[in-house]
């Protein structure tokens, strides 16, 4: 098994590596499952970083982090978008879907989504963290959308399309590492890739 | 908010009454986050009688939670398949997504499904419980994909799909927990009627 990564880049500062580090925890272990001084230790980060950087506490850290996974997963689409090339929608489900077989195999399934591990964690409740959760999705939702709409997707049919692909990818990822396998992943992309494909507009 | 159903009938015994409390809790809780006393407690069983019924502990009756909760899963389309009358395979995803609208908003969005609870607990590991989430997942599986044959879907077709309905449900039910909002449910549904009903043999 792997440690957990994304692997802090040594040119980043302890305030950023905090963030990474305990998104990476996140995605291992869940919100609950992950203490504070596990993230400093994780990050090589000096002792009373912690509060100096986030004196919002866990629950700053914790919302850094999923805002940081939010933009994260925003960008493995938006790199199609910003590359230049033509691409269609069926591109769109391989980038996503890609990332995460990528994911699940170096990681030999330990990691999945923080913030579906976030909404599951019975501790966080309705309050600041659950809302985290939901800027998240939002944030990555805008970028599907965003890719989709570029790849030929009606605007009107892009929040709906977007919703459905990264519902089933969150959800296949559950099935993949309960299976310890990525047909769940294989058997999304094909069924989603002509789905989207026939939505672009003739 | 409410509290944790399904609610024991007055006729099961304490062994059942447990094993129901012990999925509802789940739901809630996680697998971490729920005590055995607590089963115990919620099932109103005698004290004792958790070693007497579980002698493999909480391993054994969390492995039979998440096997009730396959079961149940998979009788939701069974009632379709069951019922006599003529059915397509948009009713498979009306009734499947129906169950879960209806436990969202009963629930407050408090009690997600458990199998993926327990693939979420970092806990879990790849061990015992492990695998009892994919039999939970592979007994709905099975159910959807007998209800999309019956339904006209080729038996080539049907473990594809089912795979992509149980994932997208499973992803919708997070999008509404964190936006506490029935409307990742809707959009799935209505993305996901065509593409099964385009699937029937002509």
């Amino acid at each position: 098994m792997t440690t957990a990564a994304p692997v802090p880049t040594p040119a980043a500062g302890p305030r950023e590596r905090m963030v990474r580090s305990a998104m990476a925890l996140i995605c291992r272990q869940g919100v609950s499952g992950t203490g504070l001084r596990e993230v400093v230790a994780h990050a090589a980060a000096p002792r009373g970083s912690l509060q100096h950087y986030f004196p919002g506490g866990k629950e700053q850290l914790v919302g850094e982090a999923l805002a940081l996974a939010g933009a994260t997963a925003s960008r493995t689409v938006g790199r199609l978008t910003e590359a230049g090339a033509a691409f269609g929608p069926g591109d769109v489900v391989a980038a996503m879907v890609g990332a995460w077989r990528r994911w699940l195999a170096e990681t030999d399934y330990a990691q999945g989504c923080p913030v579906l591990a976030t909404v599951a964690d019975a501790t966080v409740g309705s309050g600041a963290l659950r809302m985290a959760t939901a800027d998240a999705f939002a944030a990555w939702q805008a970028g599907v959308e965003a890719a989709l709409r570029q790849a030929g997707v009606p605007a009107e049919r892009s929040p709906g399309l977007a919703v459905l692909l990264i519902s089933a990818l969150e959800g296949a990822i559950v099935l993949a590492r309960s299976r310890r396998s990525l047909g769940p992943l294989d058997d999304v992309q094909r069924e989603l890739t002509p789905l989207v494909d026939g939505a672009v507009q003739a």
